[in-house]
């Protein structure tokens, strides 16, 4: 069974009560739990982890190595400053999707590059949660072909 | 019915000649033919069109107001450079969603910077001739959404 | 009698139901008719033509080489993107006045420049349809002296 | 009855012997009489300044506040520097209009930016002292209808 | 009561025998120490937090949502490189205050640029520890004069 | 005793009418009696300048020398283009707080650098009239400091 | 028989009148008859294309594929701006000269940076007319080497 | 007793599976115990450390104070974004040596620049695991002549 | 007889007090003098003006139309910031020689740019107050060789 | 009889060993008797010349005035750093083709640019060592164009 | 037996005199005779060379190639300039190690630069003469390495 | 007896027929000849000095080390590009005076821009071959002026 790990980064545990005009109303634990539903309905098993600190989210992609098939992640404010999550998701060389619930284009400059789309099969972005549920089909549809192609 | 209107642009029908190893084996003829099958299996109409001229695609952007509901757009090479497709997004004002092929955020840098995005909804980028289908999910999960609530 | 080629480029041949609050109400033929109005007050005949493709532009400019005085011209995007309208309107070397209906300056930094404006006597922006108005004013003042004296 | 301040910033005193091949032979007493007699044939009072201080142009800019219904003002050199004068234009708040004998996007590039046509209601450049005329013809058009309409 | 949080980042619990010709003699302690007392003869109670990690920062800032009423903070190196702070900021929409022992942009370039400050009331930097005086003072006002009118 | 010269530069002596929602309904008579006030609570005289001439700041600073202790110096537009106030309070060695109304790090990007922070003691931005205040208390706190110990 | 496409891009239909002074006094007419009869003495039939429109040159790329053995290209103004023409290029993976008429590293600085050497084997620019015959030559060396070899 | 701590950042964990085509087939582990016997047969006490978070390599240098003579230090990807490790090696003042296993001057741009040389006393870059050696060597001579000398 | 204009611009009025390790103890009286005695031995009447206002210098540089036969100038801070003096430079027309007391090549990169080198003959830095003589002699020599040639 | 001076720069004596995979298997003993070979065909005389020194290039250009009616120079490295060499072509302004073997435009961005195309009649890069036949052919034609005509 | 070149760039030859607070007292043939005593304890023969001229520097690095086994080379200040040192490298494609005396990364931003590290195993910098020893090490490491393993 | 030397540098030996509108007429030994002339009525011996290679002038350079009190210094097209040289400089520690014959602000950019500044006293440009007069009058003054005070 294809497993794949969700990951959210810094500021994405106060989905919710953090501008919800920008974010809107749901909870990390209604995305989590919308994943989950998601995933097994595609025949996938997910796992979700959510931390603050960029050091415990390259401990969490460091791990998934050997264990995932997979990673969707929303790494937050960290896609733009980090070049230890970059490396991170080089060294597991698992496929990784990277997910955006705004559209982060049409947002302040400095959320426009990416240092992870250099480590990522691909970006989806701006579909709010919805854009969590594309990743999984996008995830599912390249390991289950890899799988049986 | 909810109906989207596929649009390519320029170079788009070379595909499954054109570089191989970047853009796979698959015609234009094939990946509209998918888009249709997959619009129809969600419920949506889908009508694709290509063209290769600025000129035409900001045409055919602006007779889709009033026809359809929402657009999927793989502008290719004008997604970097054409601001008047830029306008003819914002002039219909349609949900558009931004396609492509390849995660461009790998390749030149200029082919990292988007106008279109700047008036998309969303971007999906990278997942080969899923990316449409993708594209196509988040389109109808938008329109249905947002014609029934 | 003066001749004088009124040139619209892309998407503004949507007037009237583009973005309304920042392009007014009034249609491409109002304008139109209105140039042509203003045009016949001042002494002047006035053709209009608009195109979406960068190519029509560069035919149209060129073919106005012998049989027309003047030209306004109002690029829209291609004003900020086209080395090839600028190098039209250097071949032909007629007085030529770029005009704008909103204060480019005030928007995107992306509309700030202009490659027009190097083969262009002079700029008129920021006045909506009147901007048509006062180019005709410049090229009749123009080329009446220049007729006469 | 509307009144209208035609502001001239530094060295436009020196009209008519100053580089005569790039501004001409009339002088600023030419340009402000023709001022006052197109403003009259339109139906305006026109009132005319001169300074070469960027103080005193933010004085007088400041002083038409109450007693003028637009501004005309070419701030010369200060156009490219001073964001004092477009301070003082954002606290008048009154219509102005950027005034400039040459087209000023074919010279320096110092002289392509301007942070006065982040306060202007338009920009007119190029047409030598007849910008000034197409000037109040704006402001007339503008303040007449914003009056009656 | 008005509670007030004072956060301090990466290498501030070093003061006293980090670089003191730069940031004084006084220690973190004494630091902490003169806030609480200015905080309590001001009538506001201050809590104080340092922590050398990003996500630890994160963490603490997010807490503070509905429990205090405004927060003090002195991010040091993370000022200019983490956007994860300043989303923390925005998510918990409290009044902030950004403060600096030091004039930071007397200092090397890569100072002198904020991305807290985008989320921040205000700024205050250059006076030593008496810069967190000045941050309790203007919170004191901003937040007993929006309680009280 | 400790005697404080308050320099206000361009546009502030429209305090109460120019952009309201920015700047508040203070008159700078207003600020200048609060300052003249608090200075007076804080044992200090005080003394206020304003003018909207660049040369005129300078020359105001420059007279500054052996009659003044210290500046508080909220140069306006001036702060971002002016070299002449800089080498002006580099020449009078004067301890000077730049102080601001609004938080100018959330404005437009040219309002974000500072020629006068290079010879500041230190910045207070963003916090309205109080600004002032806080300016002078730092200032009060430096001058008895340094008179005293 | 080697079989090589001529291709002119936009405003090189002018030339004989389009600033003579920078681009000479001969017609594309003649020009392309020199090409033909310069192949014809190389052993190579020589087809000419010229068009103002970047899909029609896009077009007209792509149908080269299979016909021809190689392409001489000036593209004029969308050697700097068009990335949609070099993927054109990229696609039809034909050995492509670039041609310029003038020397374009001595002109404006937007005419000194190409997309299309991304995907030319070479680059000749600055011989009038006779860059033509100069790079029908390269080609006629490369093609028939490639062929005997 | 000459005491060097040897401290590794983000994903230094990762040798020995970490794109081994780059970095080798050699563990963390193998580095250490490489790290340690070389101090050893130099004279000098060598400590390991290694950790993915920014705070916790902060407050591992800075607990260095007083107790280590020297740092050699790869912060893998925080060599590039962390101001705070810069801040943290400028507060304990140890003589420190910036080493990389790779040459990361021929990779992406992104890791050309260092925060962190502006701390260290020198660089050693591209030598795989010997670099760790040399930066012993050169930490052993610096420390070993100040101590004699 | 030849009659040169000495102009000195902001802040040179502190000459003797302002940062003396930098300019030295000169007052400007004392250049003042010198030159004027400097002149009178190369036969050359000088006559001498120094303004703190950008206003004034463009005044006084206008006003030396007629009168004088060249300026030598140190525009103090207003090199770097002044295109109204640049633009009075080139009214008058007159041969005019740029002076720094210092080598402002090596001071702050701000320092380095020159608006007014652009209407000077010559340029000369770095000489303290010989600065103005080496510019007398240079205005002398070529004055009295274009007279006498 | 046409005498042409053919230049390489440094690291062309080099070819055959250097590179082979970009730059061949011919020497530069071949390539020096391919264009005398080449240039008696064509009726001129051809001299060769290389040196690896900035400062013998430039001596070489300079003494071919007088002696030479044209140049084609290949500079190697210093085509892009070294602005003696466009000194010296300007200083004996004989026509000067720019060749290079490699495409340039495909290689580092360092390579791109070129201070000697500022001096040059044109450019030819791309064609390996028939580069320099196409410069030889381009140089007869202008040479004996210019003499004949 | 392992040989390796020692190459040092320009002003080298000035070592023991040159600002020796920056670079030490040693001479040129104090660190010649050191690398030349090193290399042989570690059992390597060394040859030194110093030479002010860039081409002297190509001519010796070229001349390397099938004698020595590794360069150590201190291109000084061609380190920063120098395309053509950098393609001698690359020609001879010899192991080499780019060695500096002082941190080049704590002076000015021009030195932060290299050329030669693109062609170059690794980097030593700022450990003063003993920063050639460490290069020496380093060849030998590898010579020895590639040469058994 | 002062002792100065006059260093030129690249392509100054073609002066007389080198681009004379822009050198004039006069050759470098009228040039040498008038400076040994000038220097000989001050009271200096000068002794003058020629390369087209930048070694050369850094060996020249070197040299002069306890041998001559100044140098002045036309470095010609190394002044913008040469490290080496501002190196040689900095060696010597020579006061040195960087001459030019034409305003270089007034050149193409590239000309702004000086490395040998930074070693440099200061800079004299635009006087042609009085720019030389003008630096020995220079040195003249600081070395007596050292020398006597």
């Amino acid at each position: 069974m294809v497993r794949v790990l969700v990951i959210n980064g810094p500021n994405l545990n106060t989905l919710g009560w953090r501008q919800p005009e920008l974010y809107g109303h749901e909870t990390l634990a209604d995305v989590e739990a919308m994943c989950i539903a998601a995933g097994k309905s595609m025949g996938m098993e997910i796992e979700c982890f959510q931390a603050n600190g960029e050091g415990e989210l390259v401990d969490r992609i460091q791990s998934a190595r050997g264990v995932f098939d997979g990673i969707a992640i929303n790494a937050g404010a960290y896609t733009h400053t980090s070049i230890a999550i970059l490396d991170a998701l080089l060294a597991v060389s698992l496929p990784a999707v990277e997910v955006h619930l705004s559209n982060v284009y049409q947002r302040e400059t400095f959320r426009h590059s990416s240092y992870l789309a250099k480590a990522a099969v691909g970006v989806i972005a701006g579909f709010g949660t919805q854009s969590y549920i594309l990743a999984l089909h996008a995830l599912n549809h390249r390991l289950t072909q890899s799988t049986h192609a």
